[in-house]
């Protein structure tokens, strides 16, 4: 359905009816209106974009995708640019203004108004991925001796830049937060009441230097609309709204998958329209670092050349061992990974979770080993040792595979390492190592070779 | 700090004094005095849930584990559990008597209205994981003649139970949705405009049968508080909160990674709090399919037994050609999948996905060819041919692994099937046996083993 309309769009601005077109963009949520702005050609942007009326097209500019807003930016006159940044949240425009060369922001805010100048370099200053860098300065301030009345004329009078007004914070002396109140609250209460009466004292709140997903995981948790964001000084200097929160999980858990998966995370472009060379540096940097950690296995292996040209039998073997491991470590890692991002398992929780892999794996192991043994003495009658062999070595590998890909995200995490690199890959090179030395070890007491 | 609290209130507990653990708890949030009763011995909840002031306990009950909440009704008199049905919100009732056995259900039911009973045995028949699972019935209606003054009175006298007053839904006759108007525009308005003229009428909805991540990712895409759901003659049933939304992407995105880490997905329990033998039962079923599957590997490997009988050096090089092999894939799976998920890629993107793949492997494949030639010729002096095998085979690897990850969880999409399934481990295992083949068929050619 969107895509019919998207090219009946096409059609009317491939004819040149503009007039029509604009009428249906201006009845367009700003969403897909920005969707459809997104997929059309460079050179096309500018024209729709200037059809838009000058309130939508704020909206619209604000949820392009960064390629598409930069380069709407190019076709702008300084003066323009300046008046957009002017209208934008000013999180969106710190975002559009940090895809700019530090020359043409230079520029671009030489046309801007003193107070926007002051909190959009502000802003700038805030490192990537903190709170500081998400909030927006946009919100609404009561104090506390305010009637509810006049908290409501206050809303209603100042309400319409805000980027949410349903939750107000209270301030009091230099913007020291006192507390919260929700417009539902003012609502709900008589005329005459005070705010400070109403207020809840006890704010939940975030530090600029917080990290964007732990504001993200308060506002999951405690279920709010916007969390404030104070300096050190306990001064409210912005919020963060739960759209902002929904985005950044998002974007945190496809870096999740992306780094679990080997590869560096991306720039939160869509895949089908990321670069294939932009793709390849992504990810080459870890199979390059796993490939030689394969190589140290293929040493490990070496050691082991009598052995199998004894019995090369032994070797065929080895995927199903290799593999088995690598899976029974990686659904360890990645339980353990989720659940420290999701807050439900600490640092200090390694022991219980070392102990509840231990009583897993030998569970898993045992009941693998017992299907592998069956098998080998139906398909290789008379090879009892050589089956015993094999299920031990299974047993043996499950074993150190749960544990080790239990434990070394938890230590990751206490070196301070970003323990999405323990995932998959990295452990199943270690365990490939671990599991052949086990197999070679045990081939060696149990049939001599 | 949330710790050192909960230690403080085990302490007031166990030393009996209960005033002042009361007065504790009522100035907490619902959120922490819930997580506090969550880890409390069972046999002591009914005693700390019953200090809490009535409409703190209503909040705090909502929010407890799902486990926690059985056990405590269990300690309720049919007719107190039948109070607390009758106040929680419908979707929080509904979670909680899907907990219970059936009867006791229908004694509970029997002692509500018969409003809330025939709303409840609604809800309760729409499936899990659909929109009318996890809508709530608390909203606030207006009809389109109402001026603002009559909106915002009426909401002023009915909000008090509702999950949400900032969206407002504009109903006609048979409650069929008619348009979507915010308190932020009912309160920037003039109090005799008339709620048709500043409702919007493009709702953006959903239908109850509709899957509940798709209702998560509306609410995400559109920045929405609320979304609403209606049935198939377009009459409002009811809404998802984004609360609800957020709390529903954490949770599909845990399952995907337990999915793609070849494990049945958890029922939403945090690991530390899963039983060993559930914990097992979950991974157990994957693991032997994948080891059978690794036995399939091991069989195409020992018709090769002539080959490194012959040249047993070629075997130390497996690990390292299968690891970069399966982690290739496992990138390039990850990727589609998640791009998938998050509604980017489409069925119809295969052929694009096939040729960007197509080109991101050969790039990749031949810098780690090189790599591995170079290191080859620097170990193995003389042995020019077998590096060329080698590092022949990885490009080719390489070249499979990618066009096999990216292509097969588009195929399972069109299938119907579940792409998660298609990740690192299943990959990894069908690269596996296809790295293999290629390797000794170019041995053979080129060495001729």
């Amino acid at each position: 359905m969107k895509k019919m309309m998207n090219n009946e769009l096409m059609e009317l601005l491939e004819s040149k009816c503009f007039p029509q077109l604009k009428k249906r963009l201006d009845g367009m949520n700003p969403v897909d209106a920005a969707a459809f702005l997104d997929q059309l050609p460079e050179e096309k942007r500018p024209l729709v974009f200037r059809l838009l009326d000058k309130d939508l097209a704020t909206d619209v500019f604000a949820q392009l995708a960064p390629e598409a807003g930069r380069t709407l930016v190019d076709s702008f006159s300084d003066g323009e640019a300046a008046q957009m940044v002017e209208e934008l949240a000013v999180d969106d425009a710190v975002d559009l203004l940090g895809e700019l060369p530090a020359n043409v922001v230079k520029r671009i805010l030489q046309g801007t108004s003193p107070q926007t100048r002051e909190l959009v370099n502000r802003y700038l200053c805030y490192p990537d991925g903190t709170a500081g860098s998400i909030m927006t300065a946009e919100f609404t301030e009561l104090s506390a001796r305010m009637t509810v009345a006049q908290a409501i004329a206050h809303i209603r009078s100042t309400g319409q830049d805000k980027e949410t007004i349903y939750t107000c914070y209270v301030t009091g002396p230099c913007r020291v937060l006192e507390g919260v109140v929700s417009v539902r609250e003012l609502l709900l209460a008589r005329d005459e009441q005070l705010v400070e009466a109403l207020m809840d004292r006890q704010v939940i709140r975030a530090v600029t230097t917080d990290g964007q997903e732990e504001v993200a995981q308060l506002l999951s948790r405690y279920d709010l609309l916007s969390l404030p964001v104070v300096d050190r000084e306990n001064r409210l200097v912005g919020i963060v709204t739960v759209d902002d929160a929904v985005e950044v999980l998002e974007q945190e858990a496809t870096e999740d998958f992306e780094k679990m998966a080997a590869m560096a995370p991306s720039d939160d472009r869509p895949y089908l329209r990321t670069g294939v060379v932009t793709l390849a540096r992504r990810r080459i940097v870890w199979l390059l670092v796993l490939m030689i950690s394969g190589m140290v296995t293929g040493s490990i292996l070496a050691k082991y050349e009598a052995a199998f040209a004894a019995m090369p039998l032994l070797v065929t073997f080895i995927p199903m061992l290799t593999d088995t491991g690598g899976n029974a470590g990686s659904q360890s890692s990645t339980l353990v990974i989720r659940g420290m991002t999701l807050g439900e398992i600490r640092p200090r929780d390694l022991l219980a979770v070392l102990w509840k892999e231990t009583r897993v794996s030998l569970l898993v192991g045992v009941v693998l080993a017992a299907v592998n043994y069956l098998r080998l003495v139906i398909t290789y009658p008379g090879q009892e040792m050589m089956a015993l062999t094999v299920s031990l070595s299974l047993v043996v590998t499950v074993l150190m595979a749960k544990t080790i890909g239990g434990v070394l995200p938890i230590v990751a995490r206490s070196l301070r390492i970003d323990p999405a690199i323990m995932a998959a890959p990295l452990i199943t090179t270690i365990v490939d190592a671990v599991s052949l030395v086990v197999y070679f070890s045990i081939a060696h007491h149990l049939l001599g070779v």
